[in-house]
């Protein structure tokens, strides 16, 4: 048997635009020979769809799609997740489903029965699980269909559920394991994703494709990485990161196994990659192109330039320079080397005058009060403003370049320095923004040196530097590490060494500015807790604080 | 048996300001010869803790709490919601739960087994469902302890879900029902509340003790109005909305029935108490007093005056009046009237100089191009720098005034007009702030009646009105209340006789500004669906736009 695995990228609530993707793969699939196409999880609306889901008119699209789907399945065989609906009143309406199409019909509806609801999933939110369990029988093969969480229930491994749908389908003796996914990307997701796969073949012994989502949606991105792993527990092959790619297998090759073609995983590669179709995704899918940001000649606001050159191309991204009166100069010329590496259009607006305007009018209300974090907040805002009216009369859309250390703490001022409409860095510590830059360096120098390896400063008042406010940014960033992606607690990050003193002051920092974050543009997630959707915490919780 | 049933108003994450709050209750109650006295759900937490629960250390906090409150059951019982631990490693590591303590022990726990995860709701996240269900013996009666929806699943009223706890618990024949609550407000959810008890009393016919949260967490609004209802169907007590009450019954004339105490209903007298609650809490929860916001004359900004001076005193709400150059007479008239009537202080600041100054420093790049939504947006967030520099310099914190029909079809400027640390009335339509605006001249006339009269207008150009960009507001609400409230679809809109054209148009705005409400300040929740938390729109969706 011939199967074909369809790593692809959708685009949510583009039924249109999705049906004809998975179409051309069909089509394509047929001709060499295929005997069933795999696509993934919810492909057919796109992942996660979230409460487009509460719509009927949605669901009833959906189904249009299906059918449309059904027709094209003469000769071939598609398996295609979608939502289906529940025909009892009892339960959630809809299942998270995976449909076995053949000879121009639905034959098969198979659903999914674990349903992530921790970070920034919310599957039980919508969907009824699964209660029974059923293979597909097709071409003499019964094949085992799974969606996406149902095989990470592996043994003890993950006791987040009481069943697990493997145990239940061996019964009936599969000869191979379907799994659609959409499995977002996290640094370390690629290895996590390898190890379940080979638990479960160290259980059932039978070969599984794996069949992931490839590109990004607002703040989730996925990075394709699908897998066929043979009964031996070798990677039969493992696909591309961040492309669209269609591929076919022989099942007997796959049983056979002996091959590894496992791919390189370095942790800097892979979130450079995220990002940069992190970005790409959000412009084109929103059906946008061109990209502004404020360069300060710090190495925060030069990585996401760099990226967005890479993501957009030198034509789609603008860069504005705004010295203030507390601008080094060398600050100016680095931002303007690195925009010329870039070849990128810049601009240099100096905003002393708008500061003093409103310096005038404040006057009669702030009279003598000393200079402080209101006058550092108003230079952030005029930049802000700048940037915002750029991107009202031209169409470039403003990225934020906020990293995830300063967002945690507060160090950032709302309608400032974070304002745009994506957050590119926010998930990216600042001692990652270092290793980033370095690898953005590591065949030419597009980011000027000085820029990294000056001491950050936010250069709103006179002979700033971050380290004025914060601590080290390792201690910090270790702290945070521990706090944010492992919840561990005072008590806990004491234990580990860390300063008691530091650590009551960094979590205090850290949910005080719970307010702020509510308030930020979607954030790229690169790790297994960004801020944003995955990470909900009360505002007005008083808890470590 | 004598039971005290406690209304309150608890904070998220304050374990020891809760405590207090309990032992206080607790010890009248006994005084007062009270056998058993009744908190809320998660009472000792808050509600809704979220991602706090995933803090090993918060949960032992929780415990230390519930070790001190049993060290207090000491000739009276306490019965109060938290979390606790599943001892199984299968499944959700957390039970939302009820303890029963007396005797100064932990005598018995029951977990809850209807686990809402919808709108604002993710308590699937955390915990694991009930799976046994035991009754609570205690001076001679048996207590069915419920929590908050585990009542909600009566008959095939809500078939949410596949199980009735009070079915199961009804075997074991308990005299009365006790169920712990944090039921979030909306304008009609007290009907809705008492619907559902009087169909518990229909199938079970006994006693039920309803115990509600009251005070805001941030977002969520919690009206109180808990609820006894005796076994004849009548409310025998209901409990004033938006207050701290504790009340004490004696079991056997709640038994007799025959009393009908229900309070009355009125939308949008809720609605005013619900804001006044809400801004009030917000500030007092995260330890702040004083606000902030900018009256244009318009109503928004005059609902949103009034709403903040009766929740924090005239002495605490300052607001400034920004007029620029499209400002008309009237409307510094109409502001500078509504500050004396409030009481409040007012300042005058005219922005038209600041204006010209990004005028003058943006024209080589705008060049001869056009006046349009660029040179409007500056001066909207003009005035939200303005109003962020007073908040920086003396702590008052910006109120953002945006209401739902202009937040739903982006009728708004990012960092502008919609700035500010709470969106105070972007939950409540244009058509019911004008009923809002009467109901506040109800006695005297607070909001000059101009302000109520005259066609809404942003004016940011010359005789600029609403109605030029938007659908009269009628039909605007109409349209949105069923889409956002109801979930209807263009298809179900056409056919309830709204304009196909004006449908399609409508739509294609709400989904095209999720991007700019993902940055909006937390809303105040007083309908079914608000925008935040409980509606969850992805950005990049491609659907209806």
């Amino acid at each position: 048997m011939k199967i074909a695995i369809a790593q692809l990228n959708y685009h949510i609530g583009n039924f249109e635009g999705n049906l004809n993707k998975m179409l051309d793969a069909t089509a394509s699939a047929k001709e060499k020979g295929a005997d069933l196409i795999v696509f993934g999880e919810l492909a057919v609306t796109g992942y996660p769809p979230r409460d487009f889901l509460e719509f009927d008119d949605f669901i009833r699209t959906s189904e249009q799609v299906i059918n449309k789907l059904s027709a094209a399945s003469k000769d071939i065989a598609i398996v295609v997740g979608a939502p289906s609906r529940n025909p009892v009143i009892e339960g959630k309406d809809l299942y998270n489903s995976a449909y076995f199409l053949a000879d121009g019909k639905i034959q098969q509806i198979e659903h999914k029965a674990l349903l992530p609801t921790y970070d920034i999933f919310d599957e039980y939110r919508y969907f009824e699980p699964a209660s029974s369990f059923n293979v597909v029988k097709y071409k003499g093969k019964k094949i085992a269909l799974t969606v996406c969480e149902d095989i990470w229930n592996v043994g003890n491994e993950n006791p987040l559920y009481t069943i697990c749908p493997l145990d239940e389908l061996k019964e009936q003796n599969p000869d191979f394991v379907l799994n659609l996914s959409a499995s977002p990307f996290s640094y370390n997701h690629a290895n996590n994703r390898i190890h379940v796969l080979k638990a479960n073949i160290d259980l059932y012994g039978k070969p599984i494709f794996y069949v992931n989502h490839v590109g990004a949606q607002t703040e989730i991105i996925f990075d394709g990485g699908s897998i066929i792993m043979s009964p031996d527990g070798n990677i039969y092959d493992e696909f591309p990161y961040f492309e669209e790619c269609i591929r076919i297998y022989d099942l007997i090759e796959v049983e056979k196994g002996g091959k590894n073609n496992e791919q390189n995983k370095n942790k800097i590669t892979l979130i450079h990659d995220a990002l940069v179709i992190g970005i790409k995704d959000y412009f084109a899918k929103l059906g946008l192109k061109k990209a502004i940001l404020g360069l300060s000649g710090g190495i925060d606001s030069a990585v996401v330039a760099v990226l967005a050159q890479r993501a957009l191309g030198a034509d789609n991204v603008r860069v504005l320079l705004m010295p203030s009166q507390f601008s080094s100069d060398h600050s100016i010329n680095d931002a303007r080397a690195l925009a010329k590496n870039l070849n990128i259009q810049y601009d240099i607006i100096y905003i002393e005058e708008v500061y003093k305007s409103y310096e005038k009018i404040l006057k009669p209300y702030f009279n003598s009060t000393p200079f402080d974090v209101t006058e550092e907040n108003i230079q952030a805002r005029i930049r802000g403003m700048l940037l915002m009216a750029m991107s009202n009369k031209f169409g470039n859309i403003v990225l934020n370049t906020s990293n995830k250390s300063e967002s945690a703490v507060g160090y950032g001022t709302l309608y400032g320095d974070m304002a745009g409409g994506l957050s590119v860095i926010a998930d990216v510590y600042k001692t990652e923004i270092f290793e980033m830059a370095r690898y953005m360096n590591k065949d030419t120098e597009v980011i000027p040196l000085h820029t990294i390896t000056k001491p950050p400063s936010a250069e709103l008042r006179p002979d700033q530097v971050d380290s004025d406010s914060l601590p080290d940014y390792k201690v910090l960033d270790g702290v945070l590490y521990q706090y944010i992606e492992k919840r561990q607690g005072p008590k806990e990050l004491i234990e580990m060494g860390f300063d008691e003193k530091l650590v009551r002051r960094i979590l205090k920092m850290v949910n005080r500015n719970e307010f702020k974050r509510a308030q930020l543009a979607p954030v790229l997630r690169i790790s297994t807790k960004a801020f944003g959707m995955g990470r909900r915490i009360p505002i007005v919780g008083k808890y470590l604080n």
